[in-house]
């Protein structure tokens, strides 16, 4: 963290000024309370209700989804309540023991908590207060986690996010025994456990609390969830609009080099406001979406539930259930979110986040039946009104295919900040990133793309260089190559001039822009496109890419398309990767393997990339043709002969194997100040070790030419094999739908209206 | 091929006599024949027989699957009728089109024929009759196959063994459509085609299939089963017994390094006798008898229908239904057949040659309801009596699971050269290989092992180095870095000496020798060991490896235990790798990576490896953990600290990325004469990037020691990080089950009897 000295003086000093003034408050909510007392008493009332409990129980036995998530919980907790109660002094980071043993805690909790409520069998409710008094017991004198990596620090974790994790789950457990326990025992833990607690992780810890970003949103959730249930509402108030009274330096940055309060706002819904675009774009991106959908969507259950007068689910045109149908859609064919910025591979739609995402979507939403086939597929529901309302639709079996389209999600507060658009046809998926920043985990990779078939990666993103939660990586926390490679442009599907990265992989600059969106298309289904401008990651240099899949009955299967324009006023290098996966096959260019392998440069990610094989590009089409998961994929690049091109593979400088070593083909272009980087990637046939049959194993394609490249157009034109010749020209000014275009080139009138042509 | 002039001279002259000599025969053969042309005229005989075809026709729509496999042939070959014939003039190597399309079509004809005589439908036969008809045009003006590649060129193909597929399956058609033939049409066939075919792979071409080999027996069972549909007695005895008075210069060697014909052996009951040992191993691996299978139970099917007097089935006591057995057993859990020798990865017992094993099997067996679970999952059966009666078993609910059981097989004609041993528990498999050379597909790999979790590698073999009818690779042939590489004993996993392949990585000395076992043991389903010795690899050093797969409380799965125990005359430098695949997650060695990555060294597979890291060994025990198919693995190796152990990665000197780019860790010990090398790898735990939580990810062991290494016994003793010590004691000498050892070590006694001591 860098936090001036200053800014922690002046923050002890309003600490101590609140906490005066917070115990004042306090009486004020226990005499408001009174009058409320009738229905704050109901218990529980914040994720299960007390009518939903009864709904379940008159359905039980005949709800299988619901019947089988519930034996399975059962049969956990019992082996948990078998096994005793463990409540360890806290020493590791997490990957360590007493990390694990209480992240598995809360959840313990939360889940006997539930089976109390639906099965009336008290040995639940008991196990739950024995650990709660176990952790009184303890917390009462507990100091600051030892370990002292985080800007804030928690007491049970080494990092007050999950620290609110703890919290968010242990409110729910807490509601469901609420009226088991005593008064005097509720005193008890409120005193000694759950205030303090609240307090730890957002009034001792503001840097923490109080700003925009996804541990903020634990944080509101966790206080909230708990104020909810203790009926205390400046828990509430604190959790939907922050601390009262607490500003944080502006200039402070955290860990990740994000800063900590810009904006200075704070609070739950300036956590919703914020981040998320009006499409329910989360601007940090999937993997991160997926992590912060819990507390939002669990907070606003039970703020739905006990404060229906703030109407959550309404809340900015009903942003939060837009978002979870944003994430679904952001997720390859296997439901594997797209790792985008910091991004996690193999964290999918299946993760517990999602069932929760699902079910509320599906219960506070408009019932979309699509959502019941991916319950299906979870397998599981969450135990209560929203998980009932799911495995009453599946078991009417009203469930039917989600199908992903081709979409475009704006991305900013406003929809304004650029976005990202994912073209799909048949197998084929492309995402294509032309958003703002991301906050502190976004990378520096503006215009840049992956694509997916059958959920496989062909061109892959990296995603982020850490191993979560697996200790003998750094502690599973962000290794340094995260920096040093993953966020920096060369590691990316884009162009980087001049080998240094967007904005010089600066945050400050960097999250001051966004990209602009020229166009999306996606009405017609053969020709799906999206094309957009990059002006600001080298200042004087102007990137505008087009990409599209096309299907075109000359190809077994749709192919990309990718015309990234540039114009500069100097001359630059470019340099233009493919991460592809898989053994090379062929090129139509000769290249040289170096006896000793050197990294291609000493900095901005460029040292991470060894040289495998080096050559100059042929001159019109260089043609690079692979074999990956048994399939065949073939880059067609329009070249000169002054082009250079590259076999390169991750790993160089990576002095503890933190890096995956994965190849790449790199195009380089150089003294160069306007140009066009032109190519095609097919997917096509297949091989199959079995059979020892290779099937359709060449490209279909003769040639790519550029036929016209003006300020306001590019025409390509593609001949296959079989000789036809189809031209593509995008308009790359006035590209609305509604513009008529009327173009000559070589004598030959083309008129069209929208913002491309293809025929 | 090196074939000397003076025997091509030599072979020129015995052909002529041969084919004079054999005109004589022909009219021999019809004279005897006449009495016999009752039986001979009954077509269907050879794979369907007449009274076969009667019952399937009774079951038909009443045997799901071979009604489905039925259906799934006729809209295969409806949709071949409706795209037309095509013969095209041969040109291509393998991958190309013409050898695609002559191989496309002899399946479509075997097919056609079938369909024809199940569907009685003549459409089909007409397909056949008006194919065959083209091909009897053409063939008799067909030149030799323009590419000069092989060294026994075929017509139709670029080599002779793939005119001898074409002939195996197209005899098959010509015995379906014989009774829809004239006698006129059947005279042209046999006199411009199928003889003249015959003779070709046969008397002209002897260096092909005058031996005992994979390719002869292609042969063979090509000449034979034509032989047996035209009632030709002098064909079927040049199949069973090879050409008469042909010898091969016995010093004469193939394409790759393989002696043409050293024993002067030949025929199809040489090529049973020889490569099967009594256990049913076939001497090149299971890739190969995958291969050769489908020509020997075929022709075996077709023997067994017209010439029952053979008892081919009951041949060397039933040594073909064995190797059904031993292949099948030669597979992962996926039914992947183990890369041994030159094996391509990813072929398995999905393969159709397979499906004729497996139903074959059943059929002319015991009935093993085992094989039918196989033959389920194939999903298809032969469309003959053997398959009719296992889509009855099948239809009948028969089937049981085929379980894999830990199994030691014997190599060599009579099962003294040495063989293959198959460790399982649980989800783990440890091949171990202690074979014969291998014929000229072996590798130089003595004591090798490669080891496999749930079909997974985890320790792999390389297998070869050839990309098969992938035509952008080599024509689809063997690389040169089969050679260079794959062959090489650095690219398995065991002992190199001094840099040099064992053998010196010759054909002449390597095929001489063998592996000697010194005891196999089972019966302990929780400890299973093999151990065999090598003592020709390199001429004054012995080596004698014992591995064991251990199921031991302490520990979450079974662990692999590795002894390596080497006594040589001379000090050498040993090298010991271990081929993982995944991410170094930890060592408790400090390594250094190089900024520059060079060869590790110059040739016998070295030039190869890139080194990655380098280290000097801890003393005591060197660990190292990674991650690979989020599961995690641990090595823990006894080292000294001379050792050195280095990082390195595949792909140095490959200026083609003919080979993959795969990690190992390699043990290297300097200047030592005797020597142990003890280690185990424990798989342990998982990872799941959905819950983002890491299980078990630390090692179960403390530590390894040598408590004793004599002559006759080596005892190391296994820590477990609960403190518990486990004695593993191995009989190096008298290690038969029935020996009782009495062992003082520490004034312990030990008093066992058997190979070894566990507890």
């Amino acid at each position: 963290m860098i936090i001036t000295k200053n800014f922690i003086l002046k923050f002890a000093l309003v600490a101590i000024v609140f906490t005066a003034f917070s115990c004042k408050r306090e009486n004020v909510a226990d005499t408001n309370n009174k009058s409320e007392r009738a229905t704050s008493e109901a218990h529980p009332k914040l994720i299960l209700t007390a009518q939903g409990v009864k709904e379940i129980r008159e359905q039980l036995g005949n709800i299988p989804i619901f019947d089988n998530t519930l034996k399975a919980v059962q049969d956990e907790i019992d082996a948990e309540i078998a096994s005793g109660i463990e409540t360890p002094i806290p020493v590791d980071y997490s990957g360590g023991y007493t990390h694990a043993r209480h992240k598995r805690n809360f959840v313990v909790l939360q889940k006997a908590g539930v089976l109390y409520q639906i099965l009336e069998d008290e040995k639940y409710a008991k196990y739950v207060k024995d650990m709660l008094m176990q952790y009184e017991e303890m917390y009462k004198t507990l100091p600051l986690h030892p370990k002292t990596r985080s800007y804030a620090r928690g007491k049970l974790f080494w990092q007050c996010l999950n620290d609110s994790n703890w919290l968010v789950y242990v409110s729910q457990a807490y509601d469901c025994i609420y009226n088991y326990l005593s008064e005097e025992e509720r005193n008890k833990l409120e005193t000694n456990l759950f205030r303090p607690f609240a307090d730890h992780i957002s009034i001792d810890s503001p840097q923490f609390y109080q700003r925009v970003h996804n541990h903020s949103t634990w944080g509101n959730a966790a206080v909230g969830m708990i104020g909810l249930v203790m009926n205390d509402q400046e828990l509430i108030d604190r959790a939907l609009y922050g601390i009262k009274g607490v500003d944080l330096d502006k200039t402070a940055k955290d860990d990740d080099g994000g800063f900590l309060n810009k904006d200075g706002k704070a609070g739950f819904l300036a956590n919703i406001e914020e981040p998320f675009s009006p499409d329910g774009y989360y601007n940090e991106g999937p993997y991160y979406q997926r992590y912060a959908m819990y507390p939002f969507l669990i907070f606003a259950e039970g703020l739905h539930n006990v404060r229906p007068d703030v109407k959550i689910f309404e809340y900015k045109e009903g942003v939060l259930l837009k978002s979870i149908n944003a994430l679904l859609n952001l997720s390859d064919a296997d439901g594997d979110f797209f790792p985008l910025n910091d991004g996690q591979k193999g964290m999918s739609y299946y993760t517990s986040a999602l069932v929760t995402a699902v079910d509320i979507s599906y219960h506070f939403g408009d019932q979309d039946a699509g959502l019941l086939s991916i319950a299906k597929e979870q397998d599981r529901v969450l135990l209560d009104d929203s998980g009932l309302a799911v495995a009453l639709g599946i078991k009417n079996g009203k469930e039917m295919h989600f199908e992903k389209k081709s979409i475009n999600l704006s991305d900013g507060p406003n929809g304004t900040q650029g976005g990202v658009g994912i073209l799909r046809n048949e197998n084929l998926e492309l995402v294509f990133k032309y958003a703002a920043q991301g906050s502190s985990h976004g990378h520096y990779d503006k215009l840049s793309y992956s694509l997916y078939e059958k959920g496989e990666e062909v061109i892959q993103d990296y995603g982020l260089a850490r191993f979560v939660n697996i200790e003998q990586k750094g502690g599973g926390n962000y290794l340094k190559e995260n920096k040093t490679w993953a966020k920096q442009t060369i590691a990316h599907n884009t162009v980087t001039q001049n080998e240094t990265s967007h904005f010089n992989g600066k945050y400050e600059i960097g999250s001051q822009h966004h990209s602009v969106l020229n166009y999306f298309s996606s009405e017609n289904e053969a020709v799906q496109v999206v094309s957009a401008k990059e002006t600001n990651a080298y200042p004087g240099t102007e990137m505008l890419r087009t990409m599209a899949i096309i299907k075109d009955e000359d190809f077994e299967k749709p192919y990309m398309l990718d015309i990234m324009k540039i114009m500069s006023n100097k001359a630059n290098q470019y340099d233009f990767p493919y991460y592809f996966f898989g053994q090379v096959l062929k090129t139509n260019f000769d290249y040289q393997t170096p006896k000793v392998q050197k990294a291609l440069g000493t900095k901005n990610g460029y040292q991470h990339l060894f040289v495998e094989g080096s050559a100059k590009a042929s001159n019109e089409n260089s043609k690079f043709s692979w074999l990956h998961n048994r399939k065949f994929y073939t880059l067609t690049s329009i070249t000169n002969n002054k082009d250079e091109l590259f076999f390169t593979r991750i790993g160089a400088n990576d002095p503890e194997f933190n890096l995956r070593r994965d190849p790449a083909l790199l195009l380089r272009r150089k003294n160069t100040k306007n140009t066009l980087f032109v190519s095609t990637i097919e997917s096509h046939g297949s091989y199959s070790p079995v059979t020892e049959s290779a099937f359709n194993s060449n490209s279909n394609i003769q040639g790519l030419k550029v036929i016209l490249d003006t300020v306001d157009y590019t025409a390509i034109s593609i001949t296959t094999v079989k000789g036809n010749t189809k031209l593509f020209i995008t308009a790359n000014t006035k590209a609305s739908k509604e513009v008529i275009h009327n173009l000559k080139i070589d004598n030959k009138n083309y008129e069209w209206s929208g913002s491309y042509y293809f025929k």
